[in-house]
């Protein structure tokens, strides 16, 4: 048996967690990796604050240097942000010591001169739980699909909009109440921003395109569109068109070490896509590969446990699987994401009120001038009506087409990408012939 | 870097499959792995069949011998079935080989023994590929979940009968017409049992159980029920009444090396379950466990790209990853699956035509009677009605009890467990209060 010492940085939800689960699962721990993991001090900012953990109370500290003085191998960063994170993460590395962390900033942005620094000291840096919450997907692309070139990359990576746009379709209620209310259950930040306008999304894509296509991509290069302007109205509509809106990170890579594109933003998924039905608070990601063709994993996104379980797995994992043969490249080369080409859906709302008969007649009128309009639909809503079209191809320009052929009064008008038709649909088609 | 010698059983779907990917992908594998991998022998039993790899045609022999004195380290086997695939595997860890299959009756009737001799022999013994097709699902619980305690896994094991159920959901076309179908596509054996009496799945079911909660228990004892009384009157109805009917094995551990129940057999699903719409020919795993609460993975459970990736990823493996500590148990205390309890979907066709009046009326005399009855649903049938109700509770009494107190000519009375409640509902309901 092996004792390890961990020193654990901050006493937050994660820092709660991981505390809980090393004492409650030490003897699962122990008889599957003969290590014992003993938190040996944690570092927090105010040492006479309540704590959850009561156990924990003894082994608080406000200074880091106490930490690493207290015979451990291994730093579990569960702070946060970037400073002093990183330059806690440092002086881990320097004195020899393993760092596990869920920081998906720090990680996004400085991940690469991290793992090369940590390379340097020949200890390991270790972040699963800073992606998909509990969800193994970083060890599932290090360790699992090795023999496969992973090409493309489609994600639902944060629970707090998943939550809020699952709320809105499923009881017609507007963004702003929904998050008012997410907030109320803790469910969303007092400060939303990060959440729903993108950013934390795009952190954790950036991730996963460093793992996935040893791309280095500055994440405030990343196209990122929130979820501030969606309404009821074009949720409901989309989902009576066969589609979910949700937001996805995307990306995508053209050829081996090729250049890559990354977006985060809403789109519509047909509802037979595996990551359409992924509600809630739950993440999930698909990935496409050239052997395995797609796998999908979905769990829960973020909270106590689940991301303990990933902070607790990488902790095992220092020890019992081998270390990554990852090394960071140049940057890459980031093409912009496709704004034509491929289906749209197109929403807007109007003061007029309209019925079945209206939609058709727009419908024809559009097709009558050469635009590709396929399903239409319409739904009253407040002060008026929501109309609803999908476009077979897209460019741009059709906006401007679209509003002046309409000539309706318009009080907004939405354009979305329609990705990937079903997954299942697709497989049928390549696999038709061969043995199932 | 090294060589590695590898001996293929069989060249049909998957040997074939592995043997172009060794191939295509040869550069991906020994950058990642710095190991070669190369085909040295091929065993088949007509050298002369034209072969889709022809490169594979100066590798071919009838003898297995001239396969291990080849020069290999390790063994894959492709043949499927008892034997000789068995007896194959024995010598090849006699020869000191490791072995690489995706034989499911085998590891499911024999895994232990097998695993036994490997580790006496100083080999190894890997079957990813066995379950869930290219999904990385063994490799999920050995080397990513290894602080979880997994105490429920419900999957959905066979690819052919969920694409039959998809089918006759989606298009109302009855079972034998489908199969048919499915057989002249090449997604249903000549021969179905295997798959559409849940043999196949049983296998899989035994394999899951046997890593996830150390359980040993015979293949013939899982209790096990199959597609073929299936109608699309009832996979209409259920999926109006919000479920969708699928093939699910379900196996659940009571305390730590406690007893186990398993059971393979049609079941509803919540269309909010990540399982439910796990369509065609996917697979997927949804596993329970106490720190990471759920993870759910959907992938391609046959074919030939996706199996060869499991069987090649296990090949990497063998190298990359540390040997399995599993130690097969003695037999395990297998509990009758649970009929009663639960909420029950219960499915009747009459010969007489009904109307949702007459639907309420029902409904209303059993309530009368004191049977917890929810929804219910009505439906036009070849030749009469179909009726389906949801029962809060079950007993099999009830059975009875409703044909007496319905007075109607029945021609079919089925009747299903109902399982989980939407995951995701569970989840906000657990995690209310805390930050997602």
């Amino acid at each position: 048996m092996e004792r390890i010492g961990v020193g654990l940085l901050g006493m937050g939800t994660v820092g709660t967690g991981v505390f809980k689960a090393l004492k409650s699962n030490q003897d699962v721990i122990l008889k599957r990796t003969d290590t014992l993991f003993e938190v040996k001090k944690i570092l927090v900012q105010d040492p006479d604050k309540k704590r959850q953990a009561e156990d924990a109370q003894s082994l608080l500290t406000t200074d880091f240097q106490q930490v690493l003085e207290a015979g451990i191998q291994v730093v579990v960063e569960a702070i946060g942000g970037l400073e002093p994170a990183r330059s806690f993460i440092e002086r881990a590395f320097e004195a020899g010591c393993h760092v596990v962390t869920a920081n998906k900033e720090l990680l996004a942005k400085h991940g690469s001169e991290l793992e090369r620094l940590a390379r340097s000291r020949g200890v390991q840096l270790l972040y699963e739980a800073s992606v998909g919450g509990g969800i193994p997907v970083l060890g599932t692309m290090r360790h699992l699909l090795k023999s496969n070139r992973i090409h493309r990359i489609t994600g639902i990576l944060n629970g707090t909009t998943n939550y809020i746009l699952t709320e809105m379709a499923s009881k017609g209620t507007p963004f702003d109440e929904v998050l008012a209310e997410a907030q109320k259950l803790g469910y969303a930040e007092a400060d939303p921003t990060s959440d729903v306008d993108g950013f934390d999304a795009a952190y954790k894509l950036a991730i996963l395109a460093r793992l996935s296509f040893d791309a280095e991509v500055p994440v405030t290069e990343i196209p990122r569109e929130g979820i501030r302007e969606i309404t009821p109205g074009e949720l409901v509509l989309a989902r009576r068109l066969g589609y979910a809106v949700k937001l996805l990170a995307r990306g995508e890579q053209y050829g081996e070490k090729g250049p890559v594109s990354l977006a985060v933003g809403p789109a519509l998924l047909p509802l037979t896509h595996s990551l359409s039905s992924v509600d809630g608070i739950y993440n999930a990601i698909h990935l496409e590969a050239d052997v395995v063709q797609d796998i999908t994993l979905v769990g829960q996104g973020a909270g106590e446990e689940p991301t303990a379980s990933a902070v607790v797995e990488d902790l095992c994992n220092l020890y019992c699987l081998p270390p990554s043969k990852f090394i960071p490249s140049e940057e890459t080369l980031l093409l912009p994401s496709q704004h034509s080409g491929g289906s749209r859906f197109i929403y807007l709302e109007t003061a007029q009120h309209l019925d079945e008969g209206d939609a058709e007649g727009l419908k024809r009128r559009l097709q009558a001038i050469g635009l590709p309009v396929g399903e239409t639909g319409i739904s009253r809503v407040t002060d008026g009506s929501g109309v609803a079209f999908i476009l077979r191809r897209w460019d741009p320009l059709y906006r401007g087409v679209l509003l002046a052929e309409l000539g309706l009064e318009v009080s907004c008008l939405t354009d979305r990408p329609v990705h990937g038709s079903s997954t299942v649909e697709e497989a049928v088609r390549l696999e038709a012939g061969s043995a199932v």
